[in-house]
């Protein structure tokens, strides 16, 4: 039966999984009561329809009962709606919300564009972010927040040169996050593409 | 909706998982596909169906066509049926079987129990073993393979007074592993304990 | 006879070393021949005398055959006489020098101050850095390169309000490093204080 | 100037220190006053005199007034003059002194065998040892207490061949220590060959 097989390279793919530990999970599942398992597939069925990728951002969001296509944050006129920011996954745009920096929208790439990728559009939704920011001529600024790795930097540079070359109003300007020595750097430990960062960017 | 916290928590306590690799986790599996996510939950349902708990060893294991209730290592005839190795998980016995050091048979108790706990029974699977090692006077030795941590150390306790109280033939002895220095161990750091057991078991 | 201890404890003193690996440095020492150790005696009031506190920086410097007071850093006509590097260590000097990116001067305060410290002026040479800054009108700016923890901002704090109280040219500012995204973040695990850092340097 | 480098050389040869860390115990001491340096450099010389290899273990040991040839343990009458534990290093009894379980006489070979090695009597005191044992046919029994690293394995089998040769009394055995389990270690994550010898060992 080579089922248990594929359901191990299934969990092998989840974010931070090996082939040690994605065996250990199929044992552990084993172990189950068949109510137990049927509660855990159900959740997962349940819980993908209970949510929905909102229209404007691309996240995923709970909706309430009547299915709806914006989330609450595109949907908060609190917000601000003149701002923009690209990430890259659900997490990343999380960690910038915790922080409680920021107050306007978000668009979720859905991945990155590894260096020498052929076919960025098929790996981030480059194709739907240039339709949203076409659609909204209030957009003043978009930021690009990407990791500083090369992935990250990479996609910075793609999604960037697809933004400049819409005819965007003149008062929209895209930026990318400020570099530098983040909290608790010491600078004896602290690379020398950081510190030319840091030494740039000085105030 | 709730469906997603709770989703969160099974996740949460999967194997070496904490809530934030949880939270990925929901996440990961929203951004699959409805076909994907039928894939993964339909391969559970599969898998548990596909494998049954031997009865003789406990072990998870995967039926050939018809469904059979002893697994392939009890079936064995050139095993050791005189030897039986007591075990906490299907994890430690697959630890065992890939040091190629052993060839007789496995009982797995399926958890550990802590100290000071009131009710052992519950824990792992005592009676069975009883049952077990009663129904088949051909045992010569049993060895109880258990961690040697203070959890792994009360479940050797506990399984050892419950197989002693047991009319076992004059010829069946429990044993346990020998203790001792560990591959690769330095003795600047090897802790007190180790040595002690180093020095007693010396030869 | 407490030599050893004595010996011990000054080892306990080295940067990151702690009790257990001084011991072993003295067992060490202990195992070397005579000769050995008269070598490494003598090379180390060798050193100390081959190698003086530059008047200027206060950096520790290996001087040629006539003990000089000024370093090669200082005495650098190449180099950009009107900004002024103020840093807590040697090596943290050496880390900026390595990454190639500053040509100014540096000034080495030997120490930070760790927060509610009394006496600040025992900790670093603050008065040889007002004297330094004092006697050099053409400095246009000086950047307070410290670590971004808490002692390190607490001494750029303390630095800094000295710095201002003395009557500086209207020419010479004060900055420091640029906060933000250090080489290789990835925004999920950014602390909160380093995104809104990042936020506010974005461009 | 190079006995700055030959000092940081020198440093970069104490246990566990690498070229980066030598390098800033050279900055270290080259911002101590000239007394604290004369305080260090003259304590090195002290303990070394103040200490004396013992003529029986060969174990770095504090003289009493008087320079003396034996140490405290060697002339200890309470202690087992009947076995005699050989180990590589001062650190290595230290530890299983700390360990309680040996009462004991110790021989430090001063260093290890690595594998290949062609002239093992220039790495350890393997011509001392012989002597040492020559000369005492009261011991019983001998235990090789080395690292179970190839390094280890290697001497023990050096040492032991070597002693095998002597015309020894034949109630003097040699043993080595026990392999096994060590505490706390989880059956999961225990290597192949300690599974095999905590299996061997069984008891």
């Amino acid at each position: 039966m080579d089922s248990l097989r594929r359901l191990e390279e299934i969990f092998a793919h989840f974010p931070g999984i090996g082939p040690r530990q994605a065996r250990r999970f199929v044992y552990y599942l084993l172990n189950k009561s068949p109510a137990s398992l049927k509660e855990f597939t159900d959740l997962v069925q349940e819980v993908k329809k209970g949510t929905s990728e909102c229209d404007m951002c691309r996240r995923i969001f709970i909706h309430a009962k009547k299915p709806s296509n914006v989330c609450s944050i595109c949907a908060d006129p609190n917000r601000d709606h003149a701002t923009l920011m690209v990430v890259a996954r659900d997490s990343d745009y999380e960690s910038i919300e915790k922080s409680g920096a920021y107050r306007g929208l978000y668009f979720i790439l859905g991945g990155t564009v590894p260096i020498l990728d052929k076919e960025p559009e098929k790996r981030i939704r480059l194709e739907k972010l240039l339709r949203r920011v076409s659609g909204s001529p209030a957009i003043r600024e978009i930021i690009l927040s990407l990791n500083t790795t090369p992935d990250g930097e990479n996609t910075e540079h793609v999604v960037s040169v697809a933004l400049r070359a819409l005819p965007l109003n003149s008062n929209c300007k895209i930026s990318i996050l400020g570099r530098g020595l983040s909290t608790g750097a010491e600078l004896e430990y602290v690379d020398g593409e950081t510190i030319k960062n840091a030494l740039q960017n000085r105030h």
